[in-house]
């Protein structure tokens, strides 16, 4: 199989565990492959609007790898969430960057309130999407999604993978490893980052 | 409550996931004060030895807050792992600067092959701890820790607490947070982040 491209969307008042998880689950692909003596399989790249440092939501300061502007095709695009999101869904560059990368992609997935900008963005529009629970009215309000999902990990749409808030971004990106490999590719990759989650106080009511 | 300054330790070659998951629940815990009218809780930097970009393990490159230098004392220190720690586990500097912060700080915790950091430091000589299960062997083999225990996602010796591989640092975050404020306090974290985590493909074996 040839390197996938994926892409992370990042801007300022991103949140941080919104890309910062789905890049560890994507990368640590690359690392489940070398133990099985394969080359890189994913190409993963942070993408924002101009190559400056990025200040996330809670003011982690991380570098783009790329501009949007050098990035004209993906095979997996994946938009986070945070505070900039609301900002960035009324930025055309930001949106008609996503329309362009979307008509190409083989899958195009949001965590959280991404989801604002996959369906401000075009393609999202007349899908089934999810996005942070504190967040569901306001999507569901722009009147964009053919169905906004209430408590779901994430939830899939043809080629449009919506994921729930922050931490949910990891449970995506694994289901979206295991589509484009296997299931069991999946669950090493999991095994690699011990991901066999406990929340301390129990589950979310 | 005074606020509290949480030190995220970062090195090149640090495990993204290892202090991006504590990070995202400590700063929320300034979100969640904020929705109760309150000010920030927790101060939270990321501190390397020196005032360059990180660039992790997995190819992310993140801007340190603080140099060691600039940073005397910490109520929680944060030690994550990743290849880099390999590295770190034999650098003078980053182990006298753990050793010298620990002895006043409040909390010492690691993530991952963190524990690697913490044992070799001092802090968590004669410590029951934990890391990533890959590195049990390892972490027994050198022979400083009283007992390197198994799946468990963190373990509690006092102010020591190491977590588990990667992903675990999150519950260990979030199981400190309860400890810190009340178990209230971070149920209410866990649900700003959405975290009730649903591994698409099982637990691990």
């Amino acid at each position: 199989m040839a390197v996938l491209s994926i892409g992370i969307f990042i801007f300022d008042g991103v949140e941080e565990l919104d890309f910062a998880g789905p890049w560890e689950v994507f990368t640590m692909g690359n690392e489940v492959a070398k133990h099985m003596g394969r080359k890189p399989v994913h190409d993963v790249r942070l993408i924002a609007e101009r190559h400056q440092p990025i200040v996330c939501a809670k003011g982690m300061r991380v570098l783009p790898d790329l501009t949007m502007g050098q990035c004209a095709t993906l095979d997996v695009l994946l938009v986070p969430g945070g505070q900039g999101a609301r900002r960035e869904v009324d930025n055309p560059a930001a949106l008609s960057w996503i329309a362009h990368i979307a008509k190409e992609a083989k899958w195009v997935t949001s965590v959280c309130t991404g989801a604002l900008l996959l369906t401000a963005a075009g393609p999202a529009k007349g899908k089934r999407v999810t996005t942070h629970w504190s967040f569901i009215d306001t999507l569901r309000a722009r009147g964009e999604a053919a169905e906004v999902v209430e408590r779901q990990r994430y939830v899939q749409d043809g080629n449009i993978v919506s994921a729930a808030g922050v931490s949910a971004g990891i449970d995506m990106a694994l289901w979206l490893t295991g589509q484009i490999h296997s299931p069991d590719f999946a669950r090493t990759v999991q095994r690699g980052m011990e991901y066999d989650p406990a929340p301390p106080y129990g589950s979310q009511a």
